[in-house]
């Protein structure tokens, strides 16, 4: 024990790492830098600095601000979109856009529906629109149905953008930048549809589409399991790579965990519902046959639970970070080079791109 | 109990709030909203989504990216800048410009002398650089010392600000503008110096600062108070507006906090120290007097801690918001506006504004 009020050390043994040291500016009086010491393990309490607390910091800044995440949905009518994405927020975030009232006409063109809600869980508050295309897919003739689509997803960039280059600019840019497309495929148990294979060709590089098998209650076991196959396999013949995209995977826990995803998990085959059961003394969602009741978040029944963890629970901030820092840049970059490296007039709307934003009324967040 | 098998409800009482509901585009075809049940408490397992899991997944990116903070020292020498900050990372990160070494001179000028380092700490990367100012109020006529200081921090914003213009631009921008700089005010026990104000004045309105009374062990508890209240008097009666700037609290809760700390703890009056003694069979940062030690991390003897949690613990995350949000973006919009709402070149050094980038080498990790 070393005699009281004695100097013990200089700043020695504290739990932190300073990993590097480098100079900005060059010293002409160097001197050699006091070296620390190795990290020591609970050597003392006067080592925590506070670091970490950032963690805490921005946990709180969250809570109080919530966050953006705007979901759409493409597939022909009768697949079950509205009821997924209802399933998937566990609310009528979505309503049927056909179906719901039967004698609702399908629209003779391909609508593009948006609408808001504030989802709060946890304390944390997420706006999420649900962006619905009600008549893709269901026309005589489908060619170049995916266009009001991709326009619709630019034009959020482009408001983005516009936002971004104005000279006095809000603090935080309304986020409507669609950052995750849900893609309904026909659980045919056949191949893809050329319309399938059209939309994801054109889309997957100005957008996140993660494809689902829908009511996939239709196909037994094997069923199943073959078509995701085929499907897999055709997505690649064809160059389409969907997300999550290999390219963008940052490090090996990344890769890792997403090449799972993307060898084995999609497309997703999910069942949607929102009528909930008893099963064993236990409520669950599920949709009830003669044969037996498909629960919805049972993994053995379809792989909705699989699909839900992966947009909701693991992929969320990455999904709003590739569409911020992948999608929405390569529009940018797009969109300043054709202008001459300049940025576009943030005042008026921008007729160069023959984009035009006046349909689209801006969302109303009560 | 309701018999087995039977529809429950259409998704009733679930733990989940949804306050608003709004259209982003007139339907014609409206239907009524099917409306939620109040929030159930812990009615059914079914009813979590998973919304409150992006702070993790946020919590998960923060740890592979880390952060970067930007601290800034200014202040005569001798004034114990060095030590200070050097106790407030527990670790040897500031060289002492002067006083380290007795014969070293002080320069002629005013120098800006930037250090990186990584400190890691509960698996949180701390990308921390400290930018030293030595000479700033040693010479015998300081008029415009604080000129270079206030180029060094436009500089920063100049850098980052040619990286966001830029067409094919960094994921992340790499962060050198100055977060935090403390201000070192002389322990007089009289009232500020014309530099002290003079600086502030300048300074204020381009960076965050927070104001500190430096080794506070030469004035007596009345002395301290009395001090403080009058420098205080003497801000307010300049019109300087330190951090945390009483406009930019965000809510009641902010406003409650922050005025705590502009009417109480400002300036905080501190001793640092990097040598450790045994107090009570404890290691303690402290200075060795023959009255006694002054232990710097205990609130009956000084400020430190309080400036510690203030600058590390509960604002960090704040200083680099209001950096982005406000000064950087007041830079941005004058720079743009001078220059006919048009980007500076992204590519080339900008002689309209008279500032020269070469002198400043680019931070290196390693």
């Amino acid at each position: 024990m070393p005699p009281l009020d004695q100097p013990l050390s200089v700043l020695k043994g504290v739990p932190t790492t300073i990993t590097a040291m480098s100079e900005l500016v060059p010293e002409p009086r160097q001197k050699p830098v006091v070296p620390m010491k190795p990290m020591g393990i609970n050597t003392s309490l006067l080592g925590y600095i506070g670091i970490d607390t950032i963690i805490e910091q921005m946990r709180k800044k969250t809570m109080k601000t919530g966050f953006d995440f705007n979901i759409m949905v493409v597939g022909q009518s009768g697949l079950g979109k509205s009821t997924l994405v209802n399933t998937l927020f566990k609310s009528q975030v979505s309503r049927k856009s056909s179906g719901w009232n039967r004698e609702e006409k399908i629209p003779k063109t391909v609508e593009i529906k948006a609408i808001g809600h504030v989802i709060e869980e946890g304390g944390v508050k997420m706006k999420l629109t649900v962006i619905d295309t009600p008549g893709f897919g269901d026309q005589i003739n489908n060619e170049n149905c995916w266009e009001p689509i991709e326009k619709y997803i630019n034009e959020q960039y482009e408001k983005f953008l516009k936002e971004e280059v104005n000279i006095a600019r809000k603090k935080r840019i309304p986020d409507t930048r669609v950052h995750c497309c849900l893609y309904f495929i026909s659980p045919t148990g056949h191949s893809l549809r050329p319309l399938d294979l059209e939309f994801m060709k054109h889309l997957s590089k100005v957008v996140n589409i993660i494809p689902v098998i829908a009511k996939a209650d239709t196909m037994t076991l094997e069923e199943k399991t073959e078509f995701k196959q085929r499907v897999r396999k055709e997505l690649e013949v064809n160059g389409i790579e969907f997300y999550p995209q290999k390219e963008f995977d940052e490090d090996l826990e990344d890769k890792t965990e997403n090449d799972k995803i993307r060898q084995e998990s999609m497309p997703f085959a999910v069942v949607g519902s929102d009528k909930e059961y008893q099963v064993n003394g236990k409520r669950v969602l599920g949709r009830k046959t003669p044969w037996g009741i498909i629960e919805v978040e049972n993994l053995n029944h379809c792989e909705f639970a699989l699909l839900r963890d992966f947009v909701i629970r693991t992929h969320l901030q990455d999904l709003k970070e590739v569409t911020h820092n992948i999608h929405y840049e390569t529009y940018r970059a797009k969109r300043l080079n054709d202008n001459g490296g300049l940025p576009p007039t943030p005042a008026t709307p921008d007729s160069a791109t023959g984009l035009s934003l006046q349909h689209v009324a801006p969302p109303r967040w009560e």
